[in-house]
């Protein structure tokens, strides 16, 4: 086993074996920061997103989402979100491909930048190049780092509060990303007139969210005995719809970065339009359902999926009506309800898989090859 | 070898081995009937989106396009284009994703479904709600099939005039679908104030397609080489940026469908947030570089890409300047220019290489397992 020399940082990491473990195990603490001192009964409180936002966002037509990597995946979640929610148009774009292109700004848009460190070069280039066609509304930050030079030049600003992250594949950064968009959303949802009991409702989803990543991690010890499956897979292809499409995306990520299995996400519906033929006893598939309507639509690929000797993994939600044969696959069971936040917990146990999966084929599991933690290069 | 009993049209496939040989080799004549009746001089006719066309299209403020599988890939083309050219904020999403969400429709969309058989369950899905909801200024298809559910249930129709396609994986309807939105963008961007002289510089580009997409046809006997450099492979990954970022997602599931290789596409800004750490001497990289842009951005990566060993392909344009190790990897040069229409142009090399990369390893081109023609299930 190859292990980065992070001995003179073993202390902070604690009882923990990699900085990924500490961090996805501080989850429900980082999230409580996050959400502490912004809700109060079932209310966001006004203006945390700075001084005079309230006015600022009550102008706010449109919005476009700027991000790279798994930031990109919070960004993806809140689109499904604010559309929903808040009514307003969302689009979400990797920057690195936005700031190269001509972008059209309709009036009253805000532009949302979110980046863990606030130095990812694509992303503040983009927000620089944004603020200075002077097209935006506004620019919001949903950063964590203070000092950051995202956060000095945004207009507004929503710190994620995660503490430092050292593992590169992010995991706090990302349920405290989700979090602060999911304050963002509600605040939008309330400014373009939601229903007041449906608002109430589900700010005390989000605030339940602290409580339900600290369950989702109970799943751990399950999660060890899982990623034995997966140790000699070179493939695996992750499944999702809705707001758990950017999950399984972020998901297949993970994987990606830190035990070096080729996984890739597809949105659920597309499975038939071509990563079918992909399918056989070496390509497992993973599939986050959250509810029903996911798992409906799923069957027949599910039985294509068995049909053809591939291992079958589901993530659904305790109410979720699947069978599934335990020598062929694996249901894991976890209590997110239809909450509006369920993306982020059903985060939790692809983390998990993806930390140790990697851990069993002994990668440099904080400091996987090739990468680095900000790309702060173009 | 298996091998689709096909015998009885053995003779429409005429020289051909597999149908879908002979649809790759259709292609400029495709193309040129698409475009046929439809450009006089270096402009488009009007109304040749349907009668009184030009009024609607007049009023469209905004475009909602959805599609499923390489349709959905023609529309992220389009994406670029609209937003560049036209001036319309464009969003793009696929069918299954779309129909299940609450999505925001501003005043003046346009609904643009593309689908090659216009019976693809999820688009007709699509359409209908949209249509139900009344939210819609118009729906606009881009299809294949006169008779078609889609078509008849359209307000304006664009047909693409590919001829049958029978091969699963879909060649020449995707280069006409290209080539339909082309003229819709054109139309698009006249309307909203293009300058004159680019407009029919554009449009002569346009015009210019059937004539590229022969040359680029005659790279066939480099390509067949190259395609035995990829037989034993795996994996591969495909990068690209801007319009020619679809290209890449659309060579991947070409890869995918015919040849079972896992093929997976990035927009290569994304390349160091996470997919870098899977590249090694397993994972072949192809990059689609219309032009030096592109390949400034990716020197770097290139160089990280061959110091793991691995193999980097590049198609780039005849004038842009990048320098491999033959054995390390080629270079295939297309005189596309910074053409409207290049993507279409640089997806021609990438059809043939997944074409003979199927061919070598003896898998069921015209008919891929688990896949079917016309995806009119859920």
């Amino acid at each position: 086993e190859r292990e980065t020399d992070l001995s003179a940082d073993a202390v902070e990491r604690g009882e923990y074996r990699h900085y990924m473990l500490k961090e996805i195990h501080e989850q429900p603490e980082a999230v409580a920061r996050t959400l502490e001192g912004r809700i109060a009964g079932s209310r966001i409180l006004p203006n945390v997103f700075g001084v005079d936002a309230e006015t600022l966002l009550a102008q706010v037509k449109n919005i476009h989402i700027v991000a790279c990597g798994t930031s990109y995946h919070a960004g993806m979640v809140a689109r499904y979100w604010i559309e929903a929610l808040a009514g307003l148009p969302c689009a979400v774009e990797v920057a690195s491909e936005y700031r190269y292109r001509q972008t059209v700004v309709p009036p009253g848009t805000l532009f949302v930048a979110i980046s863990q460190s606030g130095e990812t070069a694509d992303t503040l280039a983009a927000l620089r190049s944004g603020r200075a066609s002077a097209r935006y509304l506004a620019a919001l930050a949903v950063c964590n780092v203070p000092e950051s030079s995202l956060v000095r030049e945004s207009d507004l600003v929503l710190m994620t509060r995660a503490g430092p992250e050292i593992g590169v594949a992010s995991t706090k950064a990302f349920t405290t990303q989700l979090a602060a968009l999911a304050l963002l959303t509600l605040e939008l949802a309330r400014l373009n007139g939601i229903d007041d009991a449906r608002y109430e409702e589900l700010v005390g989803e989000l605030a339940a969210l602290p409580r339900m990543v600290a369950e989702a991690l109970k799943l751990e010890p399950q999660i060890a005995l899982l990623a034995e499956r997966f140790v000699d897979k070179q493939h695996a292809l992750f499944l999702g719809r809705g707001a758990s499409y950017p999950i399984a995306i972020e998901a297949a990520l993970k994987l990606k970065e830190i035990s070096y299995i080729h996984a890739e996400a597809y949105p659920a519906g597309e499975l038939k339009h071509g990563p079918l033929a992909l399918v056989d006893e070496h390509m497992p598939v993973i599939a986050v359902a959250p509810n029903n309507q996911l798992l409906e639509k799923l069957k027949s690929n599910l039985e294509e999926v068995r049909a053809r000797g591939g291992e079958l993994f589901v993530i659904a939600d305790t109410d979720v009506d699947v069978k599934l044969d335990p020598d062929r696959g694996a249901l894991l069971r976890i209590d997110a309800g239809n909450n509006l936040i369920a993306p982020a917990v059903f985060n939790i146990p692809l983390q998990l898989l993806a930390y140790h999966v990697a851990v069993l084929k002994g990668t440099d599991v904080d400091q996987p090859r090739n990468l680095a933690k900000s790309v702060t290069v173009e």
